[in-house]
C-alpha cells in the first residue's frame, strides 16, 4: 500500500501538528491544519472563529449542550460536520498531503492510501509545552489539558462513535513525550 | 533515552512474538517469551503446563473464577504473578533484552530504559494468520481471537489496572495487518 495521505490526530499539547507540519514539510506535500477552518468557513458562511469554536476551544458551558438540543433537528454543528467530511474528502482526491486533527482518520476510512496516526504524551511533558511554545498562561496548564483532552474526545466519539486513544483505531501510535518529536517525525516519514 | 530493554504486548495472532523474535535477533539480544513459563515454573515447583494456563491458554470457565475466591488470601495465580515480576525485574538486570507478553512492559514501568510496544491487528488478518501460521483449526478462528482477547484484556487490567488496548500505555503502537510484519521489525530495531 502506498500511502498518500497521513492523518495525524493528536492530544492537545502532544506536538502533534508540529509533527504533522514537519513531515509535510521534509515530504514536500501540504499540510492541512488552520487551514481546514478557514475552507469550512467559505463553505459554509459561518465565520471562521465559530467554525474554529465547534471542535475544541469552546466555552465551558459545551459539553453540556453540544450534543444536545436536536429535537429540532439538524444543529449548526452536524451541518458543519458535513461540510469537513465534504473538505477533508476533497483534499485528499487533490493530491498527497497530511492532515492534522478533525476526524480525518474517520473521515477517509474507506482510503486503502491513508496512514493514520495517533500523537500523545503524558501530562507533564504537555503542559510545559503548552507553556512553552503555545505561549499559554503558566497557571494549572494541567486542568487546561484535562478540560480539552475531554473535549477532543467527546467530539470525536459523537461524530465517529469510536473510541479516542484506543489503539486498534490508528495504523500507528505514537508517545512524542518519551520518543522526542524528531523520531516521531522520522518514523512518519519512514512509513510514507 | 537508550533503549536497553523492549517489552512487547499483543493482540493474540498479530505477530507480535513473530515481531520480538525477528527484532531481538537482528539485535543480536535474547528474547524471551516461552522462556519466561520455564523459569516460573523453576521458581515457583508448578508444571510448566498449569503456569502456562495462568494467562490465556485456559479452560472455558476461567473468566468466571479466576478473579474471585481470594476470601481466603492469595491464590496461586497471585502468587505466580509475583514471580513473574521477580523473573521479569532479573531479566531486565541481567542486560538487553526483548520480552514479550505476561505484562513486562507493566512491570518494569519504572526503568527508564525500556522501550514499551503494542502490536494489534485487524480480525481478518489475525483470525487468517492463527490458521496459517499457528496451525489451529480453520473452524471459527474470530470466535476464538474474541475469547484469547477477553481473557488477556481481563487478566492484564487486574494485574496492572491499565486498560488494555490503549494507546497511552505503550510509547508505541503498531498495526502489523496494515504496515506488515516487517516494517513493524524495521520501526522497533530503529528506536533501540
Amino acid at each position: 500500500m502506498k500511502n498518500r495521505i497521513i492523518t495525524i490526530s493528536r492530544e492537545f499539547g502532544s506536538g502533534g501538528r508540529t509533527i504533522g507540519k514537519e513531515v509535510a514539510a521534509q515530504l514536500n506535500i501540504p499540510c492541512y491544519d488552520k487551514e481546514l477552518i478557514a475552507k469550512m468557513a467559505k463553505e459554509s458562511g459561518f465565520a471562521e472563529s465559530y467554525v474554529r469554536q465547534q471542535e475544541d476551544a469552546v466555552s465551558s458551558g459545551y459539553l453540556a449542550t453540544a450534543f444536545t438540543n436536536r429535537a429540532l433537528g439538524e444543529t449548526n454543528q452536524d451541518y458543519l460536520w458535513k461540510i469537513q467530511c465534504r473538505v477533508i474528502q476533497n483534499l485528499a482526491e487533490q493530491g498527497p498531503c497530511v492532515i492534522v486533527g478533525r476526524c480525518a482518520d474517520y473521515i477517509l476510512r474507506d482510503r486503502a492510501d491513508c496512514l493514520t496516526a495517533f500523537i500523545h504524551a503524558d501530562n507533564g511533558f504537555r503542559a510545559k509545552r503548552i507553556v512553552r511554545v503555545y505561549g499559554e498562561r503558566p497557571e494549572s496548564p494541567e486542568q487546561r489539558i484535562r478540560e480539552k483532552d475531554k473535549r477532543r474526545a467527546a467530539y470525536h466519539q459523537f461524530y465517529t462513535d469510536m473510541k479516542w486513544g484506543y489503539a486498534k483505531n490508528y495504523q500507528i501510535c505514537l508517545d512524542s513525550g518519551q520518543l522526542g518529536i524528531q523520531r516521531c517525525v522520522e518514523i512518519l516519514k519512514s512509513l510514507y
